[in-house]
């Protein structure tokens, strides 16, 4: 087992581990350790909600989630040698939960706290609770279904530069003014309430609690990309910031569908990740990776070989009216009619739409040009069923 | 071989064709065939502009293309026993270039006729010819990629009802009407120029011309779908909402890569589809499948275990500014990303716009709910270089 | 379409043919046809027997066939400048039934005449034929199957050398003479009769018809290796053994499952070969591909993802004796395993041979050295299957 | 985590364990545990060899070994219901290396002690020592090559009963009896020396260390099958022979190749199973299951997609001489083909022979009827290497 330089007590909050993290983004947040490139370790993390839900059948945990807690994070790591300019080259070697916390949960938000994709349809807080057995997970709240988890750190990335961190509170602020009483709210602003930022203390805290960004959105940093394929094996080449790169990470899913569509999420847990960094000096000029990173995906995700395909338009489901090239719609749409499909094998809409967040569902864009539809699809693999759910 | 119920000539337009097809959706276009649940039968398809691309390095074709042509599709076809209400099960048994004409096209449109998605960034025509040898394609505009297509309709569908076209006539209107100027279009609107309707002659033949829904959008009947993995082998469920359901096709795809970036569009081509229908009595309330088509993918899709991934967030690349989990944005960011990147191996920014739109890339929505930042990713498989991409 | 350099009539026998093919390998046998290295052409192949086998329900012509004439190939072609030492690429970049000839058959031959994997099993003549519905077979003779192939040339290969030639004889005469009276024969010796040498004529006929090696065994060349991988998409690099290399195949099976094991044999059909032809001169030294040809698999296999798996060891069915390492008698147990499972589904053990022979099952050599049991397996696509077997 | 039923001490040889195992097969070895049905545990396990084998880089170690030490075991398992007729189901849920010891080791043994496959070729021993990094795993003694593990028990079994033990001992022992002096061995005999009968002492242990059968070889109760992709989510039926099923495993594989040619072995290593099993009542007679196991594979073998396949066939090497569809000798002579071909890259025979005996190569019957030649293949993920493999 590589070395642990970063470990959690699932009893303590963040503030208190050992290392504290932290739950904003900011170049000012002091490293936690520093790493050599080549080198490999481990890094433990606890669930994004720093422990707020609790394994049992109440979601009054979730529909009370403090969502200005998330998302607790491990790091920031020093990678000596790393400057701006180069590429951050991360492998994640391993990932799983942590040993006695072999589970996660999923649930809807209240549309007032929180919300998700589909807070129209399904506005009040649910919960479900997922058992990990090795490889595979079930839920006693979703009968009948069974999948090995594509596990995956929901949210990793590197520290902005104060101007990149300018640029995004500044652009989001804009956004979020444009309708600041809009629940669920437009964007997450900077808020020092239950913020963490690792060792700082005093007013240099009171500084970075103030300007540091939220990590809810996935930015030009990585960030909370929930691309569910960075899993096991994945080497990522992040654009670097700052000096030290300052890799962060946390939001561990035991596995999620495309789009992590009830934003609670996938199947949240606390776990652990070893990783081995390294760097290409002047990367980001040399390969044109400057504003996202880029990935290679690892070869051991669960294998499937047929699956069922719905279909979406960006048409809108309560007004009939028609959106132009709307794939955000689209996918809602196709997200909804797999959902009426799953109502006819006996599921609860909640349900499907826990199940549809949780397990690993493929959200594609299929055509994006032909006006005025954007066409989206959800595949949904059919080996994840105790039973054959085709049409007969 | 199965026995061929609509036959092409390629060197005659669509309306002088032995069986003439259509060019618009209507309920009224009269079946060129009726078959039985369970038969099996060849269809041959022209190119989606009705041969108006040549086989040169001449971008003028595209450029000055006449979009009221499209999509010539060879049908109706008249199941016998199909009613509203029912599923029409569709199986794409094989697909194909026809005999001599193992060829295909890409373009990009100029904005001022068709546009695209990357329009704003490459407002001139131009074109690629692609080369098919059996599974494989390579183009003289795209040197160092060699590739196994997804061959699949890039449209089928059945007829609308009356009160479904009345339906999208109207929404599009709609749409159309708050900025009818804009360049290019925001939708495309029942229009009589060039239009082919089959049979129909005179009086019937202007009111359908006049009516008749463009085929440019997927909608309810399936359509223009545009999705690659519907590809040999796929099994398509049709909710129907007319009497013999009539079925129509055409606009192959060689291949595709998701989102059809360029408009113009996979890699075009006439072909043959070899097709088995049957029908699943009252399905469409059984299944819960009304809205739009639902499908299983074929076992037989080009196999790739390596890939590169560029992600995307939803923020205006001219303006910086950010939008409200905008995937359509997302999926343009990945895009552009990708384009940077294969320009750094010595791509022009056209041809990897060309490729991206040709190549089996995969357009995902890995995070949908992350405010105020949707997160699309491009997946580019490495093994259709001849050379290799990853950064070192 | 590319230019077909060798036609077949399935209505006549190989030597009426137009250019008539050869069932015999000998380096002095003419080549039909004279192809540059980059050149791509496409092959007609009758089926193995030269056409011996009906699409009927009877199984006389397999009890009587007359396996001096197979396998009928189609070439030698030339490839202008190869030369011994060098290595020929040959790229598969299509294949596919006969227009018109979309079926195939399968057969287990009786004991008497032919025999096979399991003949003290299963000693009588029996028959199935396979419809072939794009890329998909089903047979009625095995109902509750339908799979898509993955077709192939069972029989690929060069010219030998006179010297390999000689060899070949003699080590096969060698072994044959061990047991001459064997039933079935150990080798299938030279034999003039029913010999199809192409051009050859009078004494040249004679001479080459005495000495030609029987097409049945895989060897140096390639030849009958009835590998079923060797598929669409497929890059084989083969040693030369003569000038021009003189390549030649035929056997092409719609589909067949590892060992071939009824060895009548897979879905047998007539059908096309698209080639691409190329040349690495002295490349059998440089990459030490001397004894056999190497190849690359090709992309579009058909992709299962659940199977169930039989096991077998090297211990006789019949005695309980034990062997010693022996991977032929384990794969014998392995399938022996497999039909007594397919039995209790309601399979006859001559249907649940005949699909074993057919389907895509894969046979793999799980241990070799475990002291004195060889372990092999056989595995089966569930998805085969129109309902679940596995055991509940 | 699930409850650890048997645990490993690293540093104490099996007898010395808290729970001893054994390294016998015999239906009298005492269960350490009774397990209900549907119960989830964990069992930790020792390296095949009980530790005698060390990370460093002196093969004398392995040229030395006490090979009738192998194989020490974890077990048995007393399933509570389990009787001779039923089916038990095993899901192996998850696998890996003890925490602490992610290393491994493969060997090539010296002919004079215990030898292999190419032990003709290859007779003086040799090491490789393998470092595991989460799910790849590196040699310093083979560079150039990275691997994700298809983690497997290389033995997992049941209990034989007393008639079974006796056929198996009356087998073997015939054989053995053909040729006692042969150098390796036909077969291993009972032995009492280094024998471990879990808590048995006295007369009973030497009456059953005098009957036990050895573990090398597969056998009807599975046993030491070495079966690579009996993996992570595979599901296992067993026969049932014994009350209680009594279930035992080891010999635990970070990844190996089909054959495990090199029989010393995959990469060997000490590690964890955890494990749920189930009853089929009477399912042995239901099922046909009754000679061997019957497996499913699990989800998440490492994917790939271009393999570099070599074909052999049965002419012996050393002397030319034709075998009669000796599918062991077509198997070794594309082995030796793939060595040399491997050695071009530069690599010795030795670093060549260890690497198809650990990496995911797959080992496949192509021909078993081709009379006289067997024509095997074996198959090589290139994207194990660092470079491209292929010939150009």
């Amino acid at each position: 087992m590589p070395e642990v330089l970063f470990k959690v007590d699932l009893t303590k909050p963040m503030e208190e581990q050992e290392l504290p993290g932290h739950n904003r983004w900011h170049p000012d947040i002091p490293a936690v350790a520093a790493v050599n490139p080549g080198s490999v370790f481990r890094v433990e993390c606890k669930d994004w909600t720093d422990g707020q839900v609790q394994n049992n059948d109440d979601p009054s945990d979730i529909r009370d989630v403090n969502l200005k807690r998330v998302h607790v994070l491990s790091g920031p790591f020093w990678v000596n040698g790393a400057e701006p300019g180069d590429l951050l080259v991360v492998d994640i070697l391993d990932i799983g939960p942590l040993q006695g916390a072999e589970w996660g949960f999923n649930g809807i938000f209240a549309r007032e706290n929180g919300g998700g994709f589909l807070t129209e349809h399904y506005p009040e807080a649910a919960k479900s609770i997922w058992d990990i057995h090795g490889i595979f997970t079930t839920s006693r709240h979703i009968p009948g279904v069974r999948f090995a988890g594509i596990t995956h750190p929901g949210l990793i990335g590197v520290a902005p530069s104060h101007d990149l961190l300018s640029t995004w509170n500044r652009r989001e602020r804009e956004l979020y003014a444009t309708d600041p009483n809009r629940v669920p709210e437009l964007a997450a602003m900077p808020d020092p309430n239950s913020t963490v930022l690792g060792s700082l203390t005093g007013a240099e805290y009171e500084r970075v609690a103030a300007e540091g960004a939220r990590t809810v959105p996935p930015r030009e940093n990585g960030g909370n990309c929930d691309i569910k394929n960075l899993s096991k094996g994945s080497r990522i080449y992040f654009p670097v910031f700052v000096k030290g790169a300052k890799l962060s990470m946390g939001d561990i899913h035991f596995s999620q569908g495309d789009g992590e569509i009830s934003f609670c999420g996938g199947i949240e847990m606390a776990g652990f990740i070893d990783l081995h960094v390294d760097i290409i000096k002047g990367g980001m000029a040399k390969y044109g990776i400057i504003d996202n990173p880029v990935f290679k995906p690892g070869p051991v995700e669960p294998r499937y070989s047929e699956f069922l395909v719905f279909e979406g338009i960006s048409v809108d489901e309560f007004t009939g009216k028609q959106h132009y090239l709307d794939a955000h719609l689209a996918y809602r749409r196709a997200c909804l009619n797999a959902i009426e499909y799953l109502k006819t094998l006996g599921y609860t809409g909640e349900q499907a739409y826990m199940l549809l967040s949780t397990a690993p569902v493929e959200g594609r864009i299929g055509g994006i040009v032909d006006i005025p539809n954007a066409c989206c699809t959800l595949a949904i693999p059919t080996a994840i069923f105790d039973r054959d759910i085709t049409p007969r």
